[in-house]
């Protein structure tokens, strides 16, 4: 039975933003609403404009006979901005300062649909780079790694601080904490990055970078190739520097004199808009 | 500017994925795209029926001045059941086979596509239930239960083994592990869960049903109420029974005479949709 445009246009949007950076051919969906080529392409001509008009995301065509469409997702700067303020306003309620110069911010980093712009923020950045895995640390940083792996399409690796009998063989490294000085191990199961893949790091929070140089030394472990690494929140360092130099952070934290914090933007305008 | 029936039911049908269980009034649309109630009124007949048609949920419209439409998502028993099959086949290959008859399945717990589907068969169980939150603990059940909470749409919230000074206060309860009968803790920060509130278990596995009793006592210290629990695997208990009765499973784990292990369909079936 043929489909109508209507209905069409409803399952392909769908079918779309469940498979981000998927190709899926054309003779797919030709089948699937058992419709002429031709009628595809009118489809995907308005869900791409449509994407683009409302900040969706990419709709790209790959003509030719293996061709297809494929969405890439992406927010507009307008768009993260706004959402970015509005969590600054939140993480800055003094209701949520901790003794010791903490932040709460689990609540944040465990709400759905926070998480839906965080990942489609941190995928922005990589829109026209080959992302082949996200790679993050137990325990805090799972949630927006999970998030920013979802609009990636990629899998989740998570490094662990313990060692679990149900990950088989694993590879460990040694890591100096930042801000502690103390020397920590992290492990991830050998079969979870193959060699050569490109990996991302998402984490929540960066603090002396002693995490990210473990994570480092992990991918380097693998063979495997850092593409990035993307924090929540950057907090500044107890030394004043920061030890590792290339990142983009959501927002920023910082102490002031009378032991409050004050939460401002990160560097992501510039890392992942490109705008100063 | 008006916006053409075509670019609304792309972007309606994103809007609503993009946010489920939430109200969406009919109002919002209407300013939205610059068009009559009338005309959003038959959008929405457009998408109930293919999100219907399609397996992809149910668009619930409320009608009144206070009206709205309502994206629940859920999946299709047929679509579980070949997303399961494949899933089981997976895990039955005897390259994940681990020392002491574990099996490796990270990487399955990883996989974005994965977890989309995961996410909604839980989802799926509760669609009639009132959920607020989902509770998980701390490593590996995280990304499935932040499936199961996109899909809901509620909040995620994380109990650990450890202490963490960014949780601010915090609850404690001890319990028994069921597999090992060790005294263990669990601990998730104050701030998580608002008394009275109906929090659903999500967890990777379940063996002796230690954790699940641990994740209840918590329940029970924040008055909240426990809606159900829904594990990855279930494994057979040494002792040959499980101390928890009632939970759902979506695959079964069971060791083999020959040390292999057999997995096959957990109580899913029945439990999510009923049948026996």
């Amino acid at each position: 039975m043929k489909i109508k445009r209507s209905e069409r246009l409803v399952d392909m949007t769908d079918y779309l933003l469940n498979r981000p950076h998927a190709l899926i051919p054309l003779t797919f969906f030709a089948q699937r609403y058992d419709s002429a080529k031709s009628s595809i392409s009118e489809d995907l001509t308005i869900l791409k404009r449509t994407f683009q008009a409302r900040g969706i995301g990419l709709v790209e065509t790959v003509p030719g006979a293996a061709g297809g469409a494929k969405y890439i997702p992406y927010i507009l700067k307008e768009a993260a901005d706004h959402f970015m303020d509005d969590v600054i306003a939140i993480l800055n309620n003094s209701h949520r300062l901790l003794p010791g110069g903490y932040v709460y911010m689990s609540d944040i980093l465990g709400d759905p649909e926070k998480l839906r712009y965080l990942g489609r923020m941190i995928a922005t950045q990589y829109l026209n780079q080959r992302v082949d895995a996200v790679l993050t640390v137990a325990t805090r940083g799972i949630p927006i790694a999970q998030a920013a792996s979802a609009y990636l399409n990629v899998p989740l690796v998570i490094a662990r601080h313990d060692t679990n009998i149900t990950e088989g063989s694993t590879v460990s490294v040694n890591y100096v904490s930042g801000s502690s000085k103390k020397i920590k191990r992290m492990t991830i199961s050998k079969r979870s990055l193959d060699e050569g893949a490109n990996v991302l790091i998402v984490d929540d929070f960066i603090h002396g970078g002693g995490t990210i140089n473990g994570l480092t030394s992990l991918i380097e472990e693998f063979d495997c190739n850092l593409v990035g690494s993307t924090f929540f929140a950057e907090g500044a360092s107890k030394s004043g520097t920061q030890t590792v130099g290339n990142y983009t952070s959501l927002v920023k934290m910082e102490n002031e004199a009378n032991g409050e914090m004050r939460i401002t933007k990160g560097n992501y305008d510039e890392k992942i808009f490109g705008s100063k």
